[in-house]
């Protein structure tokens, strides 16, 4: 297949219109695989989107674009917290507790770095023995790309098409000292943040600014001789929860403790989310929400867009150095160096 | 003088390299002026900031570039809180310590909200009477401006020219509900938030964020009945400062009591910020986050320019509208979107 598709260098990159209308026959025919559920198809599809040669491209966006109206039907869970809070044991009870449900759960991964540093951490098969044996339970590893802003699209992607699968439940997990954490907060309906009880935790690794996205915080660990560091860690961020006005109207993030390791307090992380998702429903926040993730996306995808055609004008390059050089010397202020930049793609 | 410069159309707004070499008699008066300290001649250049006719802007351009290798040689200080907090009177009484000490003490506000709902609510003079009558306090009101980036532009020349002129403590105040917040952040040294006690303050009102941006929090007020309050404030403020880890490396930000009212714990809060001041100096941090604010804003200007001439073509207008529906509808993805919109300007 790989062969076939580097064959055609044909598509042109520069097209506006996508050929929507045309999908081929082996794009039916995943679109109608995952429509029924068929998991080698939905693999397939997700690799597809994770292509970069423009033929794949053309045809993952006829994908997306048929799939579309089938998605959006799952509730989608960001799940953060510093390697070592025990993420994937976490994720591995949840699931295996939703599937005792009946409800269909995929797990992702995005982790921007995991291409440049350290491989595939985050969404490992091995780290979840038990889900990847369960056939309710689909399991994807983090796209590689080369930058934050494909991941993301990727990401986004493949919610619909797991949505479209008859996924009802889509669990995305990020690393919490990253750069991923708002890509992945602004594409999930709740978002969930792990730590550890321990002020040594608490003060370090933990990105500044993801406490504030959290719609519930689980102390995890909180067993044997950690219990009662974890009931304290727990008392200690409730009260700061008061403090810190975290969240607009309608919900004040929860602080539970969780033992993913006994299988302790997962049946509570997911009450507190269903509870949100209902109050969510009944005060039509949850249509809102997401209609404003979509914007923010259209904006955030424009705003990088722009901001690439710009950045990679060849003389915008090298004046940008020179404007940063002057406005180091006191030579000029960020304001005329920046009208000075724009001038550069304005005479054209 | 209005009059007179409304005669003069003809400079062209599209002009990429402005006549910085160009400094007209009256340019020349306020730069030798100001730099002796001249206030009639520094409230005049401010007013010529201010301005948004196209020859006043040239000038004030010229005066900006002629005086800015006399400028950042001041403490910026942010200070924000909700109204009824008590900025006014705590300037007022941190003013008169600092003059007391020898300094000479600009202060300036940023409110974009001022112009359109409340009038000048922040830096009205007759809000703070023991500082206008002081000869080494120069207060200027919030520049009236029809957009944020206008009037954060507009501050941030004239804490450029406060500086030439000679003072070496700005004061920039602002409301701490607003859209200001972060700007007065990425234009200060030192950000100081001050908070009353109860509950019902600390949940209500202050703006998710701001107290993230924090330096410091004083918990004004903290006198007569209130006092006891404010002394449990600030301990539980200390307890969550433990717990979301506010600021990156070299500095904690305390959390103090004060009463402006009665003149107690300002001098406790200026011995913080001459703390703060001596460490990053020590460090290095201070050049550093001077250089990175001037960065931010260069990107951010160049930002708001580049947003600004896309949103501005009609097309776009009518496109986006368009593009927003078809994803309430499920018709299109917001990356699909976006490469549409994108692709009315490459057209061209």
């Amino acid at each position: 297949m790989k062969n076939e598709a580097q064959k055609e260098e044909s598509v042109s990159k520069e097209s506006p219109s996508p050929t929507f209308e045309r999908i081929n026959r082996q794009t039916e025919t995943y679109m109608q695989g995952i429509l029924q559920g068929n998991i080698p198809d939905l693999s397939r599809a997700i690799t597809l989107i994770e292509s970069s040669h423009p033929k794949h491209k053309e045809q993952a966006r006829a994908l997306i674009h048929a799939l579309l109206p089938y998605s959006g039907k799952s509730i989608r869970i960001g799940i953060t917290g510093v390697p070592g809070v025990g993420k994937s044991t976490f994720i591995e009870r949840l699931g295996t507790l939703l599937t005792g449900k009946s409800h269909k759960v995929a797990v992702l991964a995005v982790d921007p770095s995991s291409s440049i540093s350290k491989g595939s951490i985050l969404g490992d098969k091995t780290r979840m023995p038990g889900l990847i044996r369960n056939p309710s339970v689909y399991v994807r590893p983090s796209p590689s790309g080369d930058n934050p802003g494909g991941v993301n699209r990727k990401t986004r992607e493949t919610i619909i098409l797991c949505e479209a699968a008859g996924y009802d439940v889509i669990l995305i997990e990020t690393v919490g000292v990253g750069q991923s954490e708002t890509a992945v907060h602004a594409m999930t309906d709740f978002f969930l943040l792990l730590k550890l009880a321990g002020a040594g935790d608490e003060l370090q690794g933990i990105k500044r600014g993801i406490v504030e996205m959290a719609d519930a915080i689980v102390i995890n660990k909180a067993d044997g001789d950690n219990l009662q560091a974890a009931r304290l860690a727990r008392s200690i961020f409730q009260q700061a929860l008061h403090v810190f006005p975290l969240k607009s109207a309608g919900w004040s993030p929860p602080v539970l403790t969780a033992s993913a390791m006994h299988n302790e307090g997962i049946e509570e992380v997911w009450q507190v989310i269903t509870d949100f998702v209902q109050k969510m429903k009944q005060s039509g926040e949850w249509d809102k929400k997401r209609m404003e993730q979509d914007t923010y996306w259209l904006h955030e995808n424009l705003r990088s867009m722009l901001w690439n055609r710009f950045y990679s004008h060849p003389e915008v390059k090298k004046e940008l150095e020179k404007q940063l050089e002057l406005i180091k010397n006191k030579k000029i202020t960020p304001y005329d160096a920046a009208d000075k930049l724009i001038g550069i793609i304005s005479e054209k």
